[in-house]
């Protein structure tokens, strides 16, 4: 499992300023502080970046690159970033991602083809719900899958995002047990070794107890990694979850164990 | 998931010392420490208590019935100790176990019967070695199953231990993919919802440091519940995996969540 730094969010006012002065001294700090962390790819969230979309996702692109080697998620709902951040990513960029929202079919989806990226496809319904099980998800996942295919999109390029509901949902709880069970069948369902990736800290959004939430999180990643997913996203200052992540890998792997 | 304590050790020399003197309060203490560290259930692990193994067995499931009302495993070789603990198990105790050793069917399975016991069905060889792989495992269940319906046992009665494995076995990381597996797959095999038992703290047997054991444990475990482990013995003063534990039942239930 990748552990892919949640943590480069426009939401903080800190990257905000950043970007808005082009100061890429704070991106640079917390770049480096996720791969300290254990960041094994750093996820972008950069919100649609207006005005000038392509001029700041450049700048970010660039302010992460200058101090990193690790991969790059582009997480932006707006193309022109999107393709800006593509076109100056050094390793192929990834794109985060697309659904069957009609303007992401029309406008993210065809880039994975222009740019030969990587893809996320979420499973969620074209306005954006999200599905109530494991079975509608895998009917949404078949109708990504196709319009992947038919944007010309090879399969190995398609990373599925299951989408973790938050637990203070009504059916919050069903839902975890639906997004492992997704996991599990998605590489059945589709025919191949589809890859998965979740955002872990959508588990634990709302109100509620940072320790608490910080053991929520430490208890379901193991889940999720026994289901099979292969990327996760997460705030990987959480040092008790990186490190049990770490131990998810050692149990999943086929190495012969040895305490350090 | 129930969590037995596994903490009541004849290894442990403040118990044997108890147990050869018949004094009840060492044990007390512990079962009443046990209790108020979330065990719901008692594993009384006391060997074969050679000599006298009814006085000895007897002695120890009335001290431990003295200070709870936590329902009591019994966990010995001796038939004879086995028998006398079942007599006076207050609630049915639950005989821990039998596996397809001869002297384990002809003397220990015929007491579930006798006493109308859920009785642990091991999945080892006749010899005691461990199977290398799920597969392995479910043609023991299988045989396990056939032995526990021919000694009258009903099937509701059964609870099937996968046997962990040391991690720091040569195949220690494969046979922890393998038990998950074992668990998923059993109710299927079996054909009805059968229950499932294992020991947590075989994982980490052997040398290692205690830090690190912890957070194997602690991450092994939501592995083994979303996979649908029933019981799972453990060391119930590791607070942190009884923690784990905890969330692992509120994660996998299907009540509305509340962070507390």
């Amino acid at each position: 499992m990748i552990l892919i730094a949640d943590n480069l969010q426009i939401t903080n006012p800190v990257i905000q300023e950043a970007v808005e002065q082009l100061d890429p001294e704070p991106i640079q700090f917390l770049a480096k502080q996720c791969e300290k962390a254990g960041a094994e790819a750093i996820d972008i969230n950069s919100g649609p970046l207006t005005p000038e979309p392509e001029k700041k996702m450049t700048f970010l692109v660039e302010a992460v690159q200058s101090v990193t080697d690790l991969p790059i998620l582009i997480d932006t709902v707006n193309p022109r970033a999107m393709a800006a951040g593509l076109q100056v990513s050094r390793s192929h960029g990834i794109i985060n991602g697309f659904s069957l929202e009609p303007a992401k079919l029309e406008n993210i989806l065809p880039l994975a083809v222009e740019y030969d990226a990587d893809i996320v496809g979420y499973l969620l319904y074209p306005d954006s719900r999200v599905p109530a099980n494991a079975s509608e998800r895998m009917e949404i996942a078949i109708d990504l899958h196709r319009a992947a295919l038919q944007s010309g999109v090879q399969p190995e390029k398609l990373i599925i995002d299951p989408i973790i509901a938050p637990l203070l949902w009504d059916n919050g709880t069903l839902q975890v047990r639906e997004v492992l069970d997704t996991i599990r069948q998605l590489p059945d369902l589709l025919g191949f070794n589809v890859r998965t990736i979740a955002g872990l800290s959508n588990l634990t959004t709302g109100r509620g107890s940072t320790n608490k939430k910080r053991l929520v999180e430490q208890t379901y990643l193991p889940m999720l990694a026994a289901a099979g997913l292969d990327m996760c996203l997460l705030n990987v200052f959480h040092s008790e979850t990186v490190a049990t992540a770490s131990v998810c890998n050692t149990l999943l792997h086929d190495d012969v164990f040895a305490w350090e």
